[in-house]
């Protein structure tokens, strides 16, 4: 639905296949997983994985409805990023618990922990978007910018940027872009050290997802979960 | 995905919105729709609706995969339209048996008698698609012939037809059309009478479904159903 052509560095189904393909094998993907679910016979984490694909997809169509809406406010863009993001992430921490039984202080912890495991990973891929090398991130840099699509690093380079700056960022969010506004765009972010900036949201969310798992005693799970954390804020693509 | 701009007589979701929004809120209407299913509790409902989807989705890529191939068989198009069409025709109607709780041959019966309904209602959808004018089918006439999907009436056709007129099927359907083209379709599926014999094929079915219904008594639930099976098969659209 983005239109990029590169995913984890392969073409997209969609730039090799066309539309209908991927659509088609995309719902039978969801028709499966459903089957695969019902057949395991837990209603429990049915309704949990349920939920959140509902919750998910009502995130990529409030995702769609901010396109271009350069005054989108931290809170509307976060409140985006907990749907289409952190849900897939809570559910994931949420249904292990729920199947290895345990009490319902450590399924609330691990499903907090998963909310800002899931915030963190999609602050950094937003960064990313802006930052990393085409070669290292495995897709296209610039997607974001190019789909209009106003991320953290864009909000805080255009609530802190003058006058000729904000003018760049409606022209190009709102109207039209030119071959070298994604350059011009990127050297902003540098400028405004925006990308430390965002950086540190992203750390600041994954400290918090660590003091989630003080309910759980040391181990190589919990260490895991931790290095999970670290990887996602330091991750290089 | 069929890139039609006409559905039930309006424009379709593509057509108005673009194909980000038509598959996200897709997805969402399907993750919604596990959700409410989920919900309501009934694990062999979710069970029996979750293969459905499954076996839906995959007619669907099925018919992808043999547009263009001009030889294809009867078999094939049967199996196709058992999948993408009939499965959900079986499911609405095997749900209604389960949530009565009826017993297993009654709801076998239904099942039947859904397979058999939806199989006829896809023939005529077929037929239509060659036969309808376009106000009062309210969608495009010849979208399948466009999209080179090999459908009842154009294996009769091709089976039946001469060697010109095979010629032309091959071309149209396996490399490239012209504007006049799907004039030409229409009047050799009349001079074969073609489409009167695509009705009667799914007449035949209606008929299979209506024989599925002797298990039940007499009453106004029955000839509802009877009176079901009669439109799909006599419906100017």
């Amino acid at each position: 639905v983005d239109e990029s052509m590169l995913r984890r560095g392969e073409s997209t189904a969609n730039a090799v296949w066309g539309n209908a393909p991927s659509v088609l094998v995309g719902d039978f993907l969801l028709g499966k997983a459903f089957q695969m679910l019902a057949l395991d016979g837990s209603i429990d984490v049915l309704r949990v994985l349920s939920d959140t694909s509902a919750i998910i997809t009502e995130g990529e169509v409030k995702q769609l409805m901010q396109v271009s809406d350069v005054t989108t406010t931290r809170e509307t863009y976060l409140d985006i990023i907990e749907s289409k993001t952190a849900a897939l992430f809570v559910a994931a921490c949420e249904v292990g618990a729920m199947v290895a039984d345990r009490n319902e202080q450590e399924r609330a912890a691990l499903r907090d922990f998963g909310r800002y495991l899931g915030v963190a990973f999609q602050i950094v891929d937003d960064a990313l978007d802006y930052a990393a090398s085409q070669e290292s991130l495995g897709k296209t840099v610039g997607d974001d910018f190019r789909e209009k699509k106003v991320t953290l690093p864009l909000i805080l380079a255009y609530e802190q940027g003058n006058a000729e700056d904000r003018e760049f960022w409606r022209r190009v969010i709102k109207h039209d872009q030119t071959d070298t506004d994604l350059h011009h765009a990127i050297a902003l972010m540098g400028k405004g050290n925006i990308l430390k900036q965002t950086f540190e949201v992203a750390q600041s969310y994954a400290q918090r997802g660590a003091e989630c798992l003080d309910v759980f005693a040391d181990g190589q799970e919990k260490q895991a979960l931790i290095e999970l954390l670290e990887f996602s804020v330091n991750r290089p693509y």
